[in-house]
C-alpha cells in the first residue's frame, strides 16, 4: 500500500500463483523459499526474481502474523512425523510463530470436545496431517474464521478442505516402470491398507505399468498389509516362499521395505541379486540401511513447507489459488534394485561366490 | 484440603519420592502411571498402591493446570526427537496441556530474544532437550516464576537445574562387559564428539570394564566422531582395515552402528560372524535392521515423561525431591553380536561358505 505500482496483478499472490506463472513446481519455489540447495542455479535465479516482483518475501514480512497454530497429527510415528514437523518448523520459525503439537492416537478425525480448545486458545489457524476435521467442525472453525490446512497422502479429503498431497497413482507407477526397465517381469506389491485410498491409487499405478509392458498382473502377488516392518515381513516371507517366487517386490513404506529385506535375508537371498526391492516415502533411513533403499520420495518435508505456507497465507487472508496441491514424487535409486537374477554381476562380488562358478 | 487425614507425610509426594519409598525406579513408577505394560504384575501392584496410597492421581487431577508448555530441541533429529515428543505428549496430552515445539538449530543455549518470546506468551514451563538455559536466562525465568526442567544425556549441567538424564558410564560399561563376556578381546569403541561430557563419561566405562577384566585398551582403538552414520561408516572403514582390525565396535549410536553395519557389508564381514555391533540409544530402527542391533536402551521416553511430570509438579508448587534423577539404561541384545570368529556358527549358514570347508 505504501508505493503505488503501475499494473497490479488483482489476484493475491501465492506460492501456487508464482510456481504457475514461472511454470516450475510448487516444491521449488517453496525450496527456494526455505534456502534449500537441490535447486538449479538458473531457475533459483528465476523464482527469486519472481518472488521479488510480487514482493512475496516482502509482503510476508508486512502482514506480521502473531500467535500460534496447531499441528495435529493422527499419531506420531518416527521417521515419517519427523519430517512433517521439520517442514512446519521451518516456515514457522521464519515467521516466529509457535507450533502447538498435538496427536490423535490413531484416528483419523479429531474428538468432539478438541474443537472446545482450539476456540479457547485461537490459533492462528490448524494444520491436520492425515487427519481432517468433520464437516460440522469445519462450519465452527469458519465460523470461528481459524483456517486450517490438511496434509494429506490418501487423497480422500472433500473437495472444500485445502489439502496439499502427493499423487500415489504417479508413485505406483514411478516404482513399477524402474522395475520393468530393468527386466523384471514377476514383481509383487505390497500396499498399505485396502481401505486407504493411497494404496489402491499405488497399486493401480503398479498396474497401468504393467499394461503398458504388455504384461499382466498375477493376482497372488498384490498384497495389502500395514505401513509398518511386520506386514512387510510377513508377506514378504510368504511370497519369496512360492515356487514361482517374484524377483522383485514393490512395498508401500520403507518400512515395510525394511521387512522385506530381514525377510530376503532370513531365507539366504541377496537384494539386489536375487531380489529388487523399492520402498516408499523416502525417510532417512532408507538411505542408511544395507543395502541402502531405492525408494519412491514422497516430498514429506516440502508437503509440510507448503501446507504452513498455505496455512500463514490463509491467516494473512489470502485464499489459495487451488485448495488442492499435490507435490510430485520423485523416485530415489540407491542400492535395492538391480536386473533379476544379477547376483554374480551383484555390486560387491562376495568372496565366497567365486566357489560357485 | 477437603478431607482430613490422620497422619500426613509434610513433603509433597514426586513420582521420585514415591519411587524411593517403594524402592522401585523412578522409570518403573512412570511406566505404571502411563499404562505401559512392561512392568511385572506384583510391581505394578505395589506402585499403584503407593500412588493411590498418596493419592496421587487425585491430587493432579483435582490442581488443574491450564496452559502449555514449551519443549525446546537443540535440534530435531528424526528418531531420537521422536521419542522425546512422545513421551512429552503422554503426559501432556492426560493432563490437557498443550505442548509448543520449537528447536534451537543445533545451539545448545537458546538466544537472548528467545527469552522474550517466552515471557510474552508465559508458559506453564520450559522443558530443554540437549539444551540449557543461561545464568541470567535460569534468573529470568525464576523471576517470571516459569519453571523449567531439562532432558539431558550429555551430563555437563549446573546442579541448580533440574535435570533428567541417564547414566552414560554405566553405559559404557554395560556394551564392554557383554563383547568381553561373548569372549571378545580387541573391542572398538566409536564415541560420540570428545568435547561432550556423555562420550567420555561412556569410554571411561569401556576402559572400566577392560580394567575389571585385567586388559589394556589399545589407544587406537578409541575414536570419537558425531552421532551420526557417516562417523560410523568412516571409522569403521579406517579400524577394520587394519591389520589387527577389532573383532567388535561398540558405536556411539544406533546411527553410528548402521555405518558400521554399512562399512562391515563393504568390505564383506559378516555381522555378527566376523564383527559384533553394539549400538547406543535403541531407537526403532535398531530393531528393524538385519541383523537387529544389539544396543544400549536410553530409556528416551521415559525420560521425557519424568522430566515433563516433573515439569507439571513444579507449575503446580511441588518442588522436586531431587534435582537430578538419572534413569538407568539396558542392554537390549538382539543379533549383531556374538562370539568373536563364529561365522560359522552364525545363526543363518550362507551357502556358499559350505564351499569354503
Amino acid at each position: 500500500m505504501t508505493s503505488p505500482s503501475p499494473a497490479r496483478d488483482p489476484r493475491p499472490t501465492t506460492i501456487a500463483s508464482i510456481a504457475e506463472e514461472l511454470g516450475v513446481s510448487v516444491t521449488t519455489v517453496s525450496k527456494v523459499l526455505n534456502g534449500r540447495p537441490d535447486v538449479a542455479p538458473d531457475t533459483r535465479e528465476r523464482v527469486e526474481a519472481g518472488l521479488a516482483r510480487h514482493q512475496y518475501r516482502r509482503r510476508s514480512k508486512r502482514r506480521t502474523l502473531k500467535g500460534q497454530i496447531d499441528l495435529v497429527f493422527h499419531e506420531l510415528n518416527s521417521m515419517w512425523s519427523m519430517e512433517i514437523i521439520r517442514g512446519v518448523d521451518a516456515v514457522a520459525a521464519a515467521a516466529r510463530i509457535e507450533v502447538v503439537l498435538s496427536q490423535l492416537k490413531g484416528a483419523h478425525r479429531p474428538p468432539e470436545e478438541w474443537l472446545d480448545g482450539v476456540l479457547d486458545h485461537r490459533p492462528l489457524g490448524v494444520l491436520f496431517v492425515m487427519s481432517s476435521p468433520s464437516q460440522s467442525q469445519q462450519q465452527k472453525l469458519r465460523r470461528a474464521q481459524v483456517p486450517f490446512v490438511v496434509v494429506d497422502t490418501d487423497g480422500e479429503i472433500a473437495e472444500s478442505v485445502p489439502v496439499v498431497g502427493s499423487n500415489n497413482w504417479d508413485g505406483g507407477l514411478l516404482a513399477t516402470r524402474h522395475l520393468l526397465e530393468l527386466g523384471h517381469r514377476r514383481i509383487a506389491v505390497v500396499s498399505g491398507p485396502k481401505d486407504v485410498m493411497c494404496s489402491r491409487a499405488r497399486v493401480a499405478g503398479f498396474r497401468v505399468a504393467h499394461d503398458e509392458a504388455g504384461l499382466t498382473v498375477d493376482p497372488a502377488l498384490v498384497r495389502y498389509g500395514n505401513f509398518y516392518v511386520d506386514a512387510g515381513y510377513k508377506h514378504a516371507m510368504d511370497l519369496l516362499q512360492r515356487p514361482d517366487r517374484p524377483t522383485a517386490i514393490f512395498a508401500g513404506s520403507d518400512l515395510q521395505a525394511l521387512g522385506v529385506l530381514r525377510a530376503a535375508r532370513r531365507l539366504g537371498l541377496d537384494v539386489p541379486g536375487d531380489l529388487s526391492v523399492v520402498g516408499y516415502d523416502n525417510v532417512p533411513v532408507a538411505g542408511w540401511v544395507e543395502p541402502a533403499l531405492t525408494t519412491v520420495g514422497q516430498p514429506l518435508c516440502d508437503m509440510a513447507t507448503v501446507a504452513t505456507q498455505m496455512l500463514l497465507d490463509l491467516a494473512r487472508g489470502v485464499e489459495p489459488a487451488t485448495s488442492r496441491i499435490d507435490l510430485a514424487n520423485e523416485l530415489v535409486v540407491r542400492e535395492s534394485t538391480a536386473p533379476p537374477g544379477s547376483r554374480a554381476r551383484s555390486r560387491l562380488p562376495r568372496p565366497a561366490d567365486d566357489h560357485r562358478s
